[in-house]
């Protein structure tokens, strides 16, 4: 037994040590493995590691609309415009904020830009008047808009109503009434009423089209200056509320704004304008600023020159919503006052100033020299409480949160920027700057710009526009964010029911044009980007902006007592633009579809072919067929790339970054370098500003401007320009294509 | 005892079970570890793995010198000129040894593009014509090279000496000698002499400059034709033997050559000639081609013209070596044959034709998104023995070691490429179609452009050229590759010995002009480049180039019996080109150095400031400042790089990636989209063809431009056309340090 007994023991021993042997040797294997180089394989490991998409709601969480709100209030404690006294001062509390919260970077990067203001000096305010026949002056619009009782709005450091780079000079005229100076507005007073606009002044009411554009096309017709105003028909509803008891624009509201037509400082076209940035003349540089007076008004002032117009009755479309006025065409004034005229008197002048953008960053974990860029522009005409100092608050909590969660452990994956950039206003000045600076980088490490000007413009849905790649993204992310107002729905719901979307349809998501930020990111650079605002109900509401745009009465009083008590819509828009871009910094595959861009390509294609732009082309015999070929091997490029991605390994990271870098740089292959026709630095092939509104975004807009009224066009190589365009178009798309190709065999 | 020894015998087994368990269990534990996922690991590994260095010797080991023979052999029985029969030939001939060789792809790809053919109507050969008083022509040129006895150089299809582009015309007038017909020999002739060039026709010597610039500056002067012939002085060294006999210019020798002023095909400029191309017309792009008719003629054909020269004798430099001959200025002919006049007859026309380019490609193992691009052009104005059919040569034995190196395992982590262009010859239009065509993909893929044209015009030492960031790596390449003279020396040393490198110094590499088909992937993507050529002493033998160059004399008789008997020159510039594309493709870390990049700018910079360009801008008071501090801040940023670099984690493959796209893209960061004045496709801003001399290489070439002959320049804004240039230059080096600076932190 005990022989037994020994020799059991002596197996039971044996097993045990082999067992405790085996458990240790296997850790010690393991650790050894694994310890041998612990950062090789930590590195290594964080660079395949899925996103941690718990930490979507986290974010969300950490997001206060109370901060917002505190946040909103500082910003719009004093007008700050680029180039005034509270601009550089709200830059550097940022830039502590950034620093505060622990950014890895946040710095103040200055550009000395042509920037433009009324006159200060007694008498020389700018102003409209109305002259009697012996030249006396029987009326004069308001200098400055009513305070309407609020002792802030009488401050001395508020801009009065003006038109940026307004040349100055005092021209007196007969008035005409040219709707809202549209080409195909001054056409119809020429073409259809033979009418003579040369040494006219014109009246114009704000809506439908760029205000720089309106003046161009004034200037164009031999219009000797341009009177702006903002009708009750596109900015206030019958019988609504106006300021201070709604948000209705009152009378006396009166919308600033720029009127130059290109963008960034207009001295320094495609270059930073540093302290070595050379200097081009205004003489050189005035085709992309207004050639004549161009003065803004509002509705009460207007009405005094718009009653008293002789001429015929205006068409339908052309009617506002004034009282107690037969809108007419003009030329001159009716009746009592036909030897009345108008005198415009602008004192206005160009001077150079600062415009500083506050940068902070966050460097991603994985791959830093990968960018995915939030901005924002922090100047305001006045207070700018919606334009776009909402936007500014909403973006600060955003980046307060994302430093929250980086002091909690987490790390995005690529770095995240956020850009606050001055003396937007005047022409998208301090981004396109900043851009110019930083072009080659941008290019080549930039992921997205998801822009934030106006956060709320109102509170029924959302309004988004992105490059087609961004679409989905868009969408997923609206699944995710709670309707604020507790209904349980999510945002992305909301909007399908408000936008009374189709069934099998999404939501529509609109094209870029150039009306903020993201411009030049997408025109000079190509980078993919997005812009939204929470908006109002255009049906209900058809007006041509939130009302107060631009006003005075922008103030912390019309957001927080009748925009958005509470906050709750701001900090939605906080939601998307934090779920957004941590989607984009941290997903191992950036979530930018390539197929979607594709798609909608080829939509912009059908539409262009079956349109009236396609059905004149073709009438002429000229050939969309290699374009169309174009377009079709974007679309199975896509859908092979998209195959391919799918079979990723997602345990190789240099194989994770190849893809993620076909995904980012296929917006830049829709970048021309040698630019638009005359217009050398808008350089996106399928999308670009409309060259007759700078707001809006034409497709294919090199084709879309040189089929233009083609048939009234008198140039003889019209047609050799539409075909030099479809070649461009065809060829931009194929290097779009070829982008999405397995990388070698070329044919 | 037995308690005892049974108590050992436990403790025994115990310890050897323990033992025994642990080895299994550590052999387990670490096989677990890297058998979970034995994918992951082959590939993370792989993905960090140093390049193995002995696979230098390996790849040299297989280039065969009988190979290259047997090519050139092949590439030289016909001419090749593009557009012509043995055109696509040989392109198909490459690819299918690219196929056969196991390549990943090889491709041909098509351009149809204008070219410039002599007429092929009996009557209308291009010749010049010596005419009486009474106008018969009493001499007249010789209508094609004599074949010297070879039967070979008797085909009809080889075309006659002529240059491409000339416009055809007859024209007749006094003769002019204008020496190398350069902007300082017209003003030489103008100004110094006041000799009046209108409606003259000139008569000028090869060499120095570009060709297409001399016709250029004729036409500028107001001369009606540009006679150009190869003087003995420039192609010939006296009492040495000449063709058959010896490697010099024979009497009745000729130059062809483009006189094209652009890049590419000119019909289609900054786009590929594709089918769907807009081609301008000709008329449009009339200043890229010469404006009269130009054409080549030989040292026997122009001393019937010299010698018959009135006016005063020239001064010594611009005397050639002809014999028995004063050379004189003109205008005219002196004495007997004062009433005699020069006849040029051109019929040369320009037609479309196809350009083909054979890619061939072998993907990289761990990047295959990342190229390494070799390139050599295929088509030849006639047999091409030397240009460039001996590069040609050589490149398909580059290739084919390469296959052979897959073929036993091996793979680049890199992809390679290697480009056969077509059309070099016309204007560098086959690689530049190329480089258009894949302008988005190249200027995110390609790591370096390596040219081979002439792979050996001289048998004496290496000739390169290079951007700075290459010179480290041509220098170590070069000790790597045996003197083939078997002296046991290198190259390296043969070069440093024959080129008489001081001490502390490398021996010379020259900047990139424009060529060959380098000139579109530096100047409009920004890829870093590097050519080459085996060359001969040039101290002993101060000829323009070797002196057969693009006569008809180029033949496999030339190189196989005069220039390289053995190929071993041959093989030795093999050895450098695929050293170099292993090194490049290869490593882990792209051996291209970013702070010889600084160092080289840096100089550049201080030659500027201290030459007399920038003793005349300070004389001005314009200041260089901005621009030299913009200088040191790329070389420290360069510098802080490069120790960032000297610390990488060379286990963290993304690490590894973001350090080598900064590497690459360097070269980038000195492309402006907006190009020089007037060149919009010519876009280094740090190095561009001069504008005087398209194969020489300016730095900082808008501002040489600029302040060239300022002070006979009547532009009233002539300085400021300096100060924005050197604004541009700044800022473009403003934007390479940036490039080089850690991801966050603007500032």
């Amino acid at each position: 037994m005990a022989g037994q007994s020994s020799r059991t023991h002596l197996v039971i021993a044996v097993i045990l040590g082999i067992i405790c042997g085996f458990v240790i040797g296997i850790l010690i294997g393991a650790l050894a493995i694994n310890d041998s180089d612990p950062e090789t394989n930590a590195a290594y490991e964080r660079s395949i590691r899925e996103a941690d998409s718990s930490i979507s709601k986290k974010l969300m969480e950490t997001m206060e609309s109370y901060n917002i709100r505190e946040n909103l209030k500082h910003l719009t404690e004093n007008p700050h415009v680029a180039g005034r006294k509270y601009s550089k001062e709200l830059a550097e509390w940022m830039q502590e904020r950034f620093k505060d919260w622990g950014m890895t970077s946040a710095d103040i990067l200055s550009y000395e830009v042509l920037l433009s203001f009324p006159s200060e000096i007694k008498g020389e305010e700018n102003r409209i008047e109305l002259l009697s026949e012996t030249g006396n002056v029987i009326f004069t619009s308001q200098l400055k808009e009513d305070s309407l009782g609020e002792t802030a709005l009488e401050r001395d450091d508020l801009l009065p109503p003006f038109n940026a780079y307004s040349p100055a000079g005092i021209v007196t005229g007969k008035l005409v009434y040219a709707n809202y100076a549209r080409v195909e507005d001054f056409h119809f007073l020429t073409r259809n009423l033979s009418l003579n606009i040369t040494d006219k002044i014109v009246i114009a009411r704000y809506g439908k089209i760029y205000r720089g554009d309106k003046v161009r096309n004034a200037a164009e017709v031999g219009a000797k200056g341009l009177i702006l105003y903002s009708d009750p028909g596109d900015y206030a509803v019958p019988d609504a509320k106006v300021y201070p008891d709604g948000i209705f624009l009152p009378g006396t509201g009166c919308q600033r704004g720029s009127t130059y037509l290109g963008r960034g400082d207009p001295l320094t076209q495609g270059y930073p304008a540093k302290d070595y940035a050379y200097r081009h003349s205004e003489e050189s540089i005035a085709d992309s600023l207004p050639a004549i007076p161009v003065h803004p008004i509002g509705y009460d002032d207007a009405t005094e020159f718009l009653k008293r117009l002789d001429g015929n009755e205006v068409v339908s479309e052309w009617r506002g919503n004034l009282e107690n006025l037969t809108y007419r065409y003009g030329p001159g004034f009716a009746g009592a006052d036909i030897n009345k005229e108008v005198r415009m008197n602008i004192y206005s002048s160009n001077v150079r100033g600062m415009a500083y953008n506050t940068i902070g960053m966050i460097e991603g974990e994985v791959e830093p020299d990968r960018y995915v860029i939030m901005g924002n522009h922090r100047d305001a005409w006045a207070f700018g409480a919606i334009d776009a100092s909402g936007g500014t608050a909403v973006m600060m909590e955003v980046a307060r949160a994302f430093c929250k969660m980086v002091d909690n452990g987490w790390r995005p994956r690529r770095t995240l920027v956020f850009g606050s950039w001055g003396a937007e206003e005047q022409g998208l000045i301090g981004s396109t700057e900043w851009v110019e600076e930083f072009s080659k980088n941008l290019g080549e490490r930039a992921v997205t710009y998801l822009n934030l000007d106006v956060a709320i413009e109102g509170t029924y849905m959302l309004d988004a526009s992105a490059t087609p790649n961004m679409k989905q993204l868009v969408y997923d992310t609206a699944k995710l964010v709670k309707d604020p107002e507790n209904t349980g729905k999510s945002i992305y719901d909301i909007w399908v029911e408000r936008s009374q979307t189709k069934e099998n349809e999404e939501p529509h998501i609109g094209g870029l044009g150039s009306g903020s930020d993201y411009a030049s990111f997408l025109q000079q650079i190509g980078i993919s980007a997005f812009d939204m605002s929470y908006t109002y109900d255009r049906v209900a509401y058809p007006v041509a902006s939130y009302p107060m745009y631009h006003s005075v009465y922008e103030t912390f009083y019309l957001v927080d007592k009748l925009y958005d008590p509470g906050f709750k819509f701001h900090l939605t828009t906080g939601h998307i633009m934090g779920e957004l871009m941590r989607a984009l910094s941290d997903s191992l595959i950036i979530p930018m579809s390539c197929v979607d861009y594709a798609t909608d390509v080829e939509m912009y294609f059908n539409n262009l072919k079956s349109g009236e732009i396609g059905k004149r082309i073709l009438e002429e015999n000229v050939s969309l067929d290699e374009f169309e070929s174009a377009v079709n091997n974007f679309t199975s490029a896509a859908a092979g790339f998209e195959e391919r991605l799918s079979k990723v390994d997602k345990t190789n990271p240099i194989e994770i970054r190849m893809f993620n870098d076909q995904i980012m740089q296929l917006e830049r292959t829709f970048v021309d370098p040698l630019g638009l026709p005359g217009r050398p630095l808008t350089r996106h092939i399928v999308f670009a500003p409309s060259s007759k509104n700078s707001y809006a975004s034409d497709k294919f807009p090199g084709i879309v401007d040189a089929m233009f009224d083609i048939d009234n066009n008198p140039d003889v190589n019209k047609w050799d320009i539409v075909k030099q365009q479809i070649s461009i178009a065809t060829y931009t798309i194929q290097s779009a294509a070829s982008s999405l190709k397995p990388y070698t065999g070329s044919a």
